[in-house]
Formats: structure tokens, sequence, C-alpha cells
């Protein structure tokens, strides 16, 4: 295989991210913090690796094959994670490679579960970096999920490959146009929750850290108490608004701009997302006013934003939600893995998926009555093709194989049953705090063994990467062919 | 619909039935305890409404439609609990209701949870009419699996539909035939095992009622302490071997007895049953040793006996397995989900659906790096139909579906998170006990709710006759073709 063009790319994303660290550099020299240096330096050889492996390689071709862009993708997510976890290692935190990396994934993975304590006393550089990376990720999964899955056929994500490529749309014809304009929008809406977020009291860097891990449904928060630490339902209440903006369809932002208004409300999948989520408020508001007691506008709060920041997989919390008793602790593990729809910045299984899936099962049902006739499943009024059927129902199946070795890898280290299955589900569905008193809402994943985090650091990237696409790497075929 | 076939099988069903409860009752009334009393009526009440139902009903035509075949496999399996129940109800234990409901229906699904204690004092009769439950469940359930699954084409059963018609195979032509063959080798290795527990030191009652509960992988015992009541490795490497032999394909039993020697272990689905047994019962062995400290001897025979007896279903312990530490929780909570062989007793997802799914990833694998390539998923070295790929996923995508809710419930009735997940999963895979100090083997169902026991009785009826055969019912196509 000609890695050339794989390493062409890997070297420009290197720079920019080389690019990015100057942003937390400029921040800490301008509070008179000593980490500037750490990101300078680490800016200085991120960019020198970045800018001397695209120039060695840019005599390779341009095209990219299948199996060159599986190596892509997931090595450039790799090698982007071990440079970004540079400025946490050698920062004042001193924390160590495994924390540093493991922070780092869950960065740039958009998960937010994090290993660090006294994020109120951090350095801004750091804040920062971290909601940064969370930034980069979350545009970085949008354009993979609109220009890349869908070519790769990876977990039925083929059925989008009609919509971007579609003539009778007329949309923008180019890849790189499209993910041009929809990183605009991306931009935008982000400082649109900055100011937001400034108007509701926060200072100007947890505005700006908050609106990048919103918007990317991130869940990295300026506080160990995350959004509880405002303590304040107008910042709540857009933090929910911004995560459920994370969670629809970007590429359907664009076409609303383009002055196709309905384009939002009449896709399937955004009616379906939205149903499951008032529906899942409904009852967790329920079950704190009924059950718990908590007045019912508090209630309301409560349910609201924990419940969005779970499903979408932000992973901010207000409340330790561990704590909310029987029903709410399997609600809270199930919606983990749901996630929101494809082409946004959230992962879990995603909604289109259990569209596919439900309609495949009713189509199973007519045909257990009916064995001689013929029923086609639809999604969004097409009719699916047995292909991206059996990628969904494929995918689902290595999703729950993939959760399931995680949580008995964990339980092996010495995880109890909660915290191993908990953090198995967070991990892969890249959400952010597990549940339980170890790694759930109330506490961080710092005192898990190394081991543990290694375990979850590749789950965080298996879930970010549809499963597929880092797997096939792992099979002979891929290397023989 | 024509009701009538349907309540014509249903009333002979009730007649088998009535007749095997003088069983217990000869028994009382030789121990000289009162409950013949209680065994004789309801033998009269069950004898007379089946006998009624199948005279009235015998006008009807004698080939089941498709709906009536559903609608009589749902439906025969609650009567007869219900049935089944009237003496667990009446007898002088002093059951609820619910309560004799729940031992009913985990009885004739072969599932093994009770909500009894008192096991060692309670009389004769009952120990045997529990086994009796169990034993005939599980007879029901191969010749259900072998005669009517695989035309209802249930999840991926229609695989198994060539095997039993296939004229170059020449085994014996007719449905009824085979399932008398069937019956008379399920009677025959009880009728062995029974000696075998007997010369390991067993009691007769004790021999008989194991017998009948290892051969139907049910789990039942006629102690509190289960298995370990008795102490003994002779029992517990009886009891193994006996659960494996209710896990195998019944059918292949017969076709050896005609002289095809090698059809057992040249069947992929025992090579990668009896594979992954093997290999689970070392892994856990393993753990016990050099984790747990146990000597190795001991180690393996507690890893044998348990680990066999949760992976079939069968539901017997010989100690605590949820407190062997963090590795075992997750190992036993996921086996359950494995189950045996299609055609056995067992229930659980089922070895071939496994080995579809693996199939079915592979060339999924496959498809993605030549995304024009050609490949065919095999099973037992024929192609598998893509029509059967997608029941078979569609299948598993239900059982977690089905398992989720389940556990969501339980979860609203105010069950901790690991009583409430062991619990969902072991009613819908029919193991037995669950996991936890409230539901695991070391204690009964019989501190739940009574809505949780409704709940369990309708997950093990789900799960028995493979979810879709209940499910088509609640659709409003099957009622308005």
């Amino acid at each position: 295989m000609d890695f050339r063009p794989v390493f062409l790319v890997i070297g420009i994303l290197l720079s920019t991210l080389a690019v990015m660290m100057m942003v937390p550099a400029v921040f800490d020299l301008l509070a008179g913090h000593p980490d500037w240096e750490v990101f300078m330096v680490s800016a200085g050889v991120t960019l020198f690796v970045g800018v001397a492996t695209a120039l060695t390689c840019r005599t390779g071709g341009t095209r990219l094959t299948v199996r060159q862009a599986f190596v892509m993708t997931t090595l450039s997510w790799i090698v982007l994670t071990v440079f970004a976890a540079l400025p946490l290692h050698f920062s004042e935190l001193g924390m160590s490679f495994t924390d540093a990396f493991f922070e780092s994934m869950s960065g740039l993975t958009t998960t937010g579960s994090t290993v660090i304590t006294g994020l109120d006393q951090a350095p801004p550089g750091i804040l920062l970096w971290r909601a940064i990376l969370q930034w980069l990720g979350g545009i970085g999964i949008i354009v993979m999920a609109i220009a890349i899955l869908p070519l790769l056929r990876v977990g039925g994500m083929q059925l989008f490959r009609m919509e971007s490529s579609d003539q009778s749309d007329k949309a923008l014809p180019r890849a790189a146009q499209i993910a041009t304009a929809i990183g605009i929008i991306y931009a935008a809406l982000t400082a649109l929750w900055a100011l937001g977020y400034w108007l509701a009291g926060m200072n100007g860097l947890e505005a700006w850290a908050h609106a990048m891990t919103t918007i990317a449904t991130g869940g990295f928060s300026t506080s160990d108490a995350s959004l509880g630490h405002f303590d304040s339902a107008a910042v709540d209440y857009l933090a929910a608004a911004g995560m459920i903006v994370g969670a629809l369809p970007f590429l359907l932002y664009l076409k609303t701009l383009q002055g196709n208004w309905t384009s939002l409300l009449s896709d399937s999948q955004v009616q379906w997302f939205l149903t499951i989520v008032i529906l899942l408020i409904l009852a967790i508001t329920g079950w704190l006013w009924l059950e718990n007691n908590v007045p019912l506008e508090e209630s309301l709060q409560l349910a609201t934003v924990n419940l969005i920041s779970v499903i979408t997989g932000t992973g901010y919390a207000t409340d330790d939600f561990s704590m909310w008793g029987g029903f709410a602790l399997p609600v809270f593990f199930f919606i983990m893995f749901i996630g929101g729809c494809a082409g946004s910045t959230t992962c879990g299984i995603k909604i289109f998926r259990f569209q596919v899936l439900y309609a495949s099962a009713r189509t199973q049902v007519h045909h257990l009555l009916q064995p001689h006739g013929v029923f086609i499943p639809y999604y969004n009024n097409r009719p699916i093709a047995d292909e991206v059927i059996t990628s969904v129902l494929s995918f689902f199946f290595m999703w729950f194989l993939a959760f399931s070795v995680l949580a008995l890898g964990l339980g092996f280290l010495g995880l109890d049953f909660l915290t191993a299955f908990s953090s198995a589900a967070t991990a892969i569905a890249n959400v952010g705090p597990a549940l339980g008193p170890m790694t759930g809402p109330a506490a961080t994943f710092q005192g898990l063994p190394d081991a543990a985090k290694w375990l979850l650091s590749f789950g965080m990237l298996l879930g970010r990467l549809e499963l597929f696409t880092v797997i096939v790497l792992f099979t002979r075929s891929f290397w023989r062919g």
C-alpha cells in the first residue's frame, strides 16, 4: 500500500492542530501563566512534524483508495490524539502520559470523560485546549460523516451517499465546498452560543469553552461541578438547546439556509429524535416530581439538561443522576446507546439506525404472516436497499459485541458491575460520565487503573469511528488484498 | 379466524397435563401427605376442561394456517401454565396465585427461577411436580423447534427446515414419527441420568427429579442449596455432562442412532458450542484458582458445573457465583444470553445465531474492502440465504429491545441496577438464578413485588417462544389479515 496520500492528510491535520495550540499559548501568556511555553513548544514540535510529513508525502497520488481511506481515518485520529496530549502531559498539571492520552482521546472523540480534578483552579490554557479539542473533534466527525463514511459504506452510512451527491437537489456540488459551508455554520453557531452563555452570566473564557463543547456535544467543562457550577436555569436551557442543535444533521442547516425551510422538520430522523427526547424528558420529569418529590419546575430543568446531555453523548451534568433511583439508572444507561442523528457531532448507535431496525423488524413480522408477500422497508419515504439493512444490523451486533468485550475487560481489571458496564457504554457511545460512585457524574475516571484507561481510550476511538472503520484494520484480508 | 384447530390441540395437551398430575398425587398418597387430594382434584378439573375443549373443537380442519399456528403456540403455553399452577396454588405451601403462576411458568419454560424457600421440607408431590413441568417443557420445546418454528420461520429457524425434510437423508419421513422417536430418546436419557444420580448417592425421588430437570436444562432442584446440597464431585460432573447432553440438537441423536455416527461431532453448531464451553471453563477455573486462591481441583469443579448451568440456561448452582468477583460477574451475565444449540432444550440466543452473525459480519468486512465483490456467508458448509440473515439479525435486535424494556420495567418497580439487569436477562434467556444478593443463586425471587413477577413471567414466555411467535400477536396486521 502507498502510505504517502495517507500521511499527506495527517501532515496537514497536524499542522492545523499546531496552529490551534497557539491559542491557549496566547491565553496563558496573557494570564501570566508559565504553561504558555509548554503550548508553544508543543505547537512547534507538532508543526515541524506535520509540515515535514506533508512535504515528504506530497508526491503520492491524490485520489485515495478504499483501503487508504480506512487507514487514514483511524491513523489520523490516533496520531492527532498523541500530539494533542503533549501539552497536557508537560503542563503544570503533571499528568502521566496515560492520563494525558485518555484526556486527549476523550477530547478529540467528543466524549467528555475526564481524569482531571481541580478544573476550577486549572490555568486558562488547559481549559481552553480541552474545549478546542472537542470543537475540532466535532467538526472533524461531521465532515467525516458527510464526506468519507458514506463512501466507505460503514454501518449503513451509504444511506446518506445519495443526498449529498443528488443532482436534483442542486446543493453545493463538491464535497470540499460543502465542508467549508458547514464549517462556517459550525463556527457561527459556536459564536452564537458563546454570546448567549456570556449574557447568561459566564465570563468570556467560560462562555467560549462551553459554547465549543456544547455545539460539539463534547461535554468538557471549566468546573469540576460541570454545568451545575453555574446553578442557572438560563445556562441549563441554553445548553440543552445547544446540544440539540449539535445533535441534528448539519447538512440540513445548509439546506435550510439555501432556502429549503422545511428540510429540518420534514426529515424523519429529526422527527424521531425530537419525539424520543421529549417523551423521555416527560418521563424523567414525572419520576423526579412524583417519586423523588422534587418541585415540578426544578424536575423539568434537571431532567431536560441531564437527559439531553446523556442522549446526545455530551456529558454535562447538573446533578448526580446516578442517585435518582431505580427507574432513572436503567434509563440513563440505555439512552447512552441512542445518540443523535447521522451527520451531527453525536456518537452512539444513532437514530437512523433505530429507524432502519424498526422498519426491518416490521417487514419481518409481515413476512412471518405472509411468507410469499413482498414487503419493502422505507426510510424517509425511500425504500431501503437490502445491503443497507444488513449493514445496519451488523453494526448493531458489532456494537454489542464491542460493548460486551469492553465490559468483560473492565471486569477483569477488577471494576464492579455498574462501573464496568456503564463505563464501557459511556466510552463506546462517547458520552462522558458513567454511572455510580466511581466514574459517575460526581466523580472522574482518575481512580481507574491505567490498563482500564487504555481500554476505554480504545473504546472511544472504536465508537467514534463507527466500529468497522477500525475493525477492518485488524482483519487478515485487509492487509493481504 | 377459526379457533377450533387451536383449541383442539390445547385440549389434547391439557388432557396430557392432567394425566401427569396424577403422578405426584400417587407419590403424596404413598407418603401419606394430604396434598394428594389437591393434585387429584386439579387433575380432574384439568382433564374435564381438556377433554371438553378437545371434543367441542374436533370438528375444525386438521391443517393449521400460519396464523393459527402462531396463536396455538403462544396460547397453549399460557393455558398450560395456568392449569399447571393450580396444584401449586392450592397445596399446603399456600402460594399466592402470582407466585404459583410464576413458578409454573418458570417450570414449563425450563427457566428454573423459583419463589419457594424451604424446598428441603417440601412434600414429595410438589418437588416431583416442579420437575415434571420442566421435563414436559423440555420435550415440548424440542418438538416445537423441530416441527413448528422452522415452518413459522421465526428468528432464522428456517435454517433447520431442510434438515428434517431432506429426502436424501432418508430420516424418518414424517414429523410425528420423528417427534415420537425423539421423545423416546429423551425419556431414555432421563432414565439413564436418574440411574447415575442414584448411584452417586441421591435417593430415588432426588435422582428422578434432578434427572428430569438436568436433561430439560431446567434447573429446579429438591433443595434450597440446589446441587450444592449434595456436595459431591460425582453429582456435579454428572449434572454437567447431562446439561451438555440437553444442550445439543436432539435430532442429531436420532441420526446417530440411525447409524450416522459422525453427525454429532461434524455439526458446526456442536463444535462451536463445545469450544466455547471449554474455553470459558478454563478461563473461570483460572480466575478462581489464581485470583481467588481456590485449589485447582475445586476451581475446575465449581467452574464446570456452574458455568455449564448458566450457559445452557439450566440454573443449578453449587456456590454463589455472584460473589466470585470482578471478572466472573460480567462473564456470568453475558453467557446467560448465549444458550445452547437449536433443537435442544436450551433457551438463549443460541449458538447457530452467533454463527450466522459472525459469518455475516465477516462478509460485511470483505464487502467494505471490495464493494463490488460477491461474498456469501456459510453455515455448516451451506450458503446462508439473505432471508435467514435478516431474520437472525432482527432476532438479535428484538432480543436486546425486549431485554431493555424488561430491565427498564424492573427498574421502574424499584429494583437496583444489578438485580433489574440480571433478572431481565435470566428471564428472557430462561436461565434461572440472576446475579446479586436479591435474586442471585443464594436467594430466590420471593422478595420481588408481584408486578415484577408478572413482568418476569412474560419475559420467560417471550424468550422461550423465540420472541417473534409472541410479538406477532400484538401487531395490528395479524388480526386484520
